[in-house]
């Protein structure tokens, strides 16, 4: 299973992509896209664009974005909510599943508590995946989506093998 | 020249499209996009492919969205942050430009005055397009928007035509 997950920002929106098979996590590709151009409309089409991009090149099988609950002013929320609009509706016009992921949960699959901070966070996915680049905070943040969403689904089919085995018992 | 003026939601998301011949303005068509789905994702796409739907079977030539400042909580803001992007996103895509309006420049062109309520908007909306069946409150926001377009586009031409009268003078 192929799985991209997206860090939602207007300036930068951060994207990672991991391949998990069975306990294997591998590293795929990571980058930030950029939302330039000379007014909204235009910003946002550009990080569309760009993350249409990646999923036709990549492929992913399922994507994550994290659900942002909101801490900044009623601007900034705004504008998160326009960057996120793009990191659901690309994925999900590819066909693919989106889940969304608070930032508590994720830090907690990936470093173990919920409160960890940013630098904590990139450490523990360059211990997961030794052999990405990664291509900044906004990069590492989406590839930490990525891990956790892999990590939930992961515990889901183990856990449907075993309620499978279960109910082939005699 | 024809204007698609939209009003972002996420649930009824108005659209309005209204053509303008010198001082000749005629309604084309009203409607409102539902944001039905599943999960956010699937909402989104909804509204997505529906306003798709609208720019494609009207082919405007311009389109104008309602600029809305922020008077909600943080979670509300965030929804409306992620309508906007589909009301910006798929006319950019489509290649036209795409203006904003905030509500008071909106309701002081088609009304007279800033602070008018909904029911003076929809009442003025109704008077300038009298042929017009009006597929409910988001509806004649959105057929507002492309009004308070059209009014501008209008004056900046005959401003255009002006500078070029006086610059042709001996």
């Amino acid at each position: 299973m192929r799985v991209l997950g997206i860090d939602p920002g207007l300036q930068r929106m951060g994207w990672g992509i991991v391949d998990v098979a069975g306990s294997r996590l591998t590293h795929v590709a990571n980058g930030v896209c950029r939302g330039v151009g000379q007014d909204l409309a235009g910003r946002l089409t550009a990080l569309f664009e760009q993350l249409e991009t990646v999923v036709a090149a990549h492929a992913p099988d399922t994507a994550a974005v994290e659900h942002t609950f909101v801490n900044k002013d009623a601007a900034g929320t705004l504008k998160l909510g326009q960057a996120r609009a793009v990191a659901l509706l690309v994925p999900a016009r590819a066909g693919l599943p989106v889940a969304e992921y608070a930032p508590n949960a994720i830090k907690k699959v990936v470093v173990g508590v919920g409160h960890a901070d940013k630098k904590q966070v990139e450490h523990m996915v360059r211990m997961q995946l030794p052999q990405a680049q990664i291509a900044g905070p906004d990069a590492a943040d989406a590839l930490a989506i990525a891990l956790c969403h892999a990590h939930h689904a992961r515990f889901a089919s183990r856990l449907d093998r075993a309620v499978a085995a279960a109910e082939a018992r005699p």
